[in-house]
């Protein structure tokens, strides 16, 4: 690497434009702060005569991708397509084995081969390196890999989607059902015309293996995720939690249970209830945040911008002038070959308490039909809330549960499974434990 | 540097004992992540003989600290003695002349003479670290210097002194005065027998100036930082604040006012009033938490513990984990060369909202007279409530101002001043603004 640090930037939307604004304007200031100028060299995207808002005239356009992989002048190359295999892993997999630099926003491509190519990059001496794929400009990345390096962590968890945060405080504030405050979202260019990465959790799981990877030293495992998303949310249960302090968050939550020799790997993105007390309850809006609970930092909260132009081109910048400082190493904080293979824990198990809901008919014994299932099943109720009722007749029911298995929980929907009282699914939150 | 990562801990305190079992709870792990194992090859404190709740036999004992800074067996010298001056400073400038890395948690230390150590470190090409001398164990150093990289920061501030948010949200919960629950803490061990540097904000105003040379990339300026503490709180003020909608935390705030050329450093650190929005109001208890706002990142948080045994072990040996890996570049984000010598801003031009409380005779006239002192000034009122009664007969009136220059509310108290009708100097508080 000479006196510059060369980059490659292929494709230019919404973060590759904003990487441009911003090497552009902060171009001394980072110069200072990395020990040389970052100088674009080359520029692709799919559409060449399509306006970005910005001037593409300085930069050389190259019309075929895969030359970046092999171009002399250049270091690194700065992938911003998106899609977790396709062009971007193939541009990877040619730029790592022909001696360039990666780095990427893309959290499909990194959960889904992120060992694959951080392999490659340890193997060729190369940086490949992700910050802005998860939690946008929050540097949580660097946080786990290096900040809480130290630790041995418990749990990593957190707000990862900004849509479904968006849309959450919404209802919030207005009372508005999830389908209007998503068209809104949609209207206002919150949340994209096909919503369904966001708000069904997969974004948020995509971002979530990548962080207990990198938090429990193990493998990737994003098809051991338990993933539901924030459709069935009604604004009934947002107003039920508050009435019990509590606030509905999108979380997602992974723990390392037992022991070294016989841990397993528990991963979630589901809605939870978060009490009042903790900090992930007052996270408005698209704001993302990241907890990690050390045994010795103890618990360590980052957050900010979950995405954004602005936001995620900070924090792939930050990956280029680390490796403009020579500041590079394992992507996953350790070789791949040293992180564990563990196998996925039983969800069964878990103790916690959770919020049920109920949408039953407006008839005498419903309730004791539920709560006979339940206490058949050994599930105990801490608290129990009959209200409402929707435009169809039905009755809302909404109850807490002392600590117990989820089992238990599980046991007891399925024993009522069918029921003609029933009529919709019961929705289950789990409550965020301390 | 060899297969192993060779340390001297000098210093065998809270923190000193901190790293020694942690580098031994946590040894499989960090050997994993640094790439190397952690060896601490020689310790010493001032007392052979004290019991610090870890074994030290397995560890070889120096009478004289300077040894350190010669012997081959030894790659980092950690030093967790404190003080801004003495021994602490001659060991790392012996250290850095030797040949030795040097990682300390030592923000006084830092603060006065950080640009001059972080120099010599330059020059030998070796590594100087501070992690944990701010907001110990929030790897808030790492998150300014390379996360944040890529941004013009123009504020940083936050909690930064956990036994002032411990006194604070004490007094909010307990409604109890400050003497009581100082004594509390004392007794409790949350608050050094000798109180002042945390109480009266010079603790904060070190990490504060660190904060702002990192994120700025200007010189220190320690000495610019204007500075009160929480000793004039009332649980009154805190009542009053909750009642507008404010909790009262003590902040240091730095800010970039103007451009390039021109820019003025601004640094304070005083009690503020935080709207319930915002995330700071929700730091409780000994937590600390730091705020960058940057132009492309957007507000970035980072929060967790800002003292203890165990959260600062942890930032100490990220930093050790941070040289195991190579992974070290210019203390301050750029070389000392580069720093920016700007000018203190003059506080009087800036713009804000405050809250005044002062205690009064109990007699008609004296609301007018503050009033029209205020009147005088060009200070125009929000709000203003009469209340409360001391032991002494002395009435509250607390107001928050509308925006304004600070000047004219400084205006306001030199024209009350000697005046027979106040029973005690007037409280002012700053309102943080968005
Ligand atoms: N947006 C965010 O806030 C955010 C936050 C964090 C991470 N990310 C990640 O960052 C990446 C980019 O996101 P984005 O929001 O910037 O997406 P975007 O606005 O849709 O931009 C994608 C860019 O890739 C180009 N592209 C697509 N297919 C291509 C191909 N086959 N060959 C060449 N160029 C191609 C497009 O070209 P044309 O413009 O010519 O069509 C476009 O410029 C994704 O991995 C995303 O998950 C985004
Ligand atoms: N405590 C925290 O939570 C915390 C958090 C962040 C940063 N820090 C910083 O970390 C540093 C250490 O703090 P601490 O709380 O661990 O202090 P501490 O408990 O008072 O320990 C200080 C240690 O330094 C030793 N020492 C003092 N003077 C010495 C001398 N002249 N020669 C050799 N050893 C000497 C003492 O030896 P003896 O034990 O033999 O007397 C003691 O072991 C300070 O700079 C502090 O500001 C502390």
């Amino acid at each position: 690497m000479g006196e510059t640090l060369n980059i490659a930037l292929v494709g230019l939307g919404t973060v590759g434009a904003g990487v441009i604004r911003l090497v552009e304007e902060n171009a001394e200031l980072i110069a200072r702060r990395a020990g040389k100028p970052i100088r674009i060299a080359g520029i692709t995207a799919r559409d060449r005569a399509k306006d970005r808002g910005v001037d593409l005239s300085p930069y050389e356009w190259v019309d075929d991708m895969g030359e970046f992989a092999t171009r002399e002048d250049i270091d690194v190359v700065v992938e911003l397509i998106g899609g977790a295999d396709g062009p971007a892993l193939t541009l990877a997999k040619e730029c790592l084995s022909g001696g360039k630099a990666f780095v990427t926003a893309n959290k499909a491509m990194v959960a889904h081969h992120g060992l694959d190519l951080a392999q490659r990059a340890e193997q060729a001496g190369l940086a490949f390196k992700y910050e802005a794929a998860v939690a946008g400009g929050i540097p949580v990345i660097k946080g786990l890999r290096e900040g809480a390096a130290a630790n041995r962590l418990s749990r990593v968890y957190g707000i990862l989607n900004g849509t479904c945060n968006f849309i959450l405080s919404a209802m919030e504030k207005t009372g508005q059902d999830f389908a209007e405050v998503l068209a809104e979202a949609q209207a206002r260019g919150f949340a994209e015309a096909d919503p369904s990465f966001d708000i069904d959790g997969v974004d948020a799981a995509h971002k979530l293996s990548i962080l207990a990877a990198l938090a429990f030293g193990t493998e990737l495992d994003f098809d051991g995720i338990e993933r539901s998303g924030i459709r069935k949310i009604l604004s009934a249960d947002i107003a039920q939690a508050a009435a019990l302090g509590y606030r509905i968050r999108l979380i997602g939550m992974a723990e390392l249970d037992g022991s070294n020799g016989d841990a397993r790997l528990f991963q979630r993105v589901h809605p939870y209830l978060v009490p009042m007390h903790h900090p992930l309850a007052h996270v408005e809006g698209s704001t993302n945040a990241v907890v990690a609970e050390g045994n010795f930092s103890g618990r360590l909260l980052f957050q900010g911008a979950g995405a954004g132009d602005g936001p995620t081109a900070s924090a792939v910048v930050a990956d280029l002038i680390d490796i403009a400082r020579g500041e590079i190493g394992p992507a996953f904080s350790m070789p791949v070959r040293e992180l564990d293979k563990v196998a996925r824990a039983e969800t069964g198990h878990r103790i916690g308490k959770c919020y049920l809901r109920f949408e039953v008919a407006d008839r005498p014994g419903v309730l004791a039909e539920i709560t006979a299932a339940m206490r058949d099943a050994g599930v105990s109720i801490e608290s129990l809330i009959q209200k409402g009722r929707s435009p169809d007749g039905s009755v809302l029911v909404a109850m807490v549960t002392h600590e117990g298995p989820e089992s238990a929980v599980a046991a007891t929907l399925s024993a009522l499974k069918g029921s003609p009282s029933l009529h919709a699914d019961p929705l289950v939150v789990h409550i965020l434990g301390d």
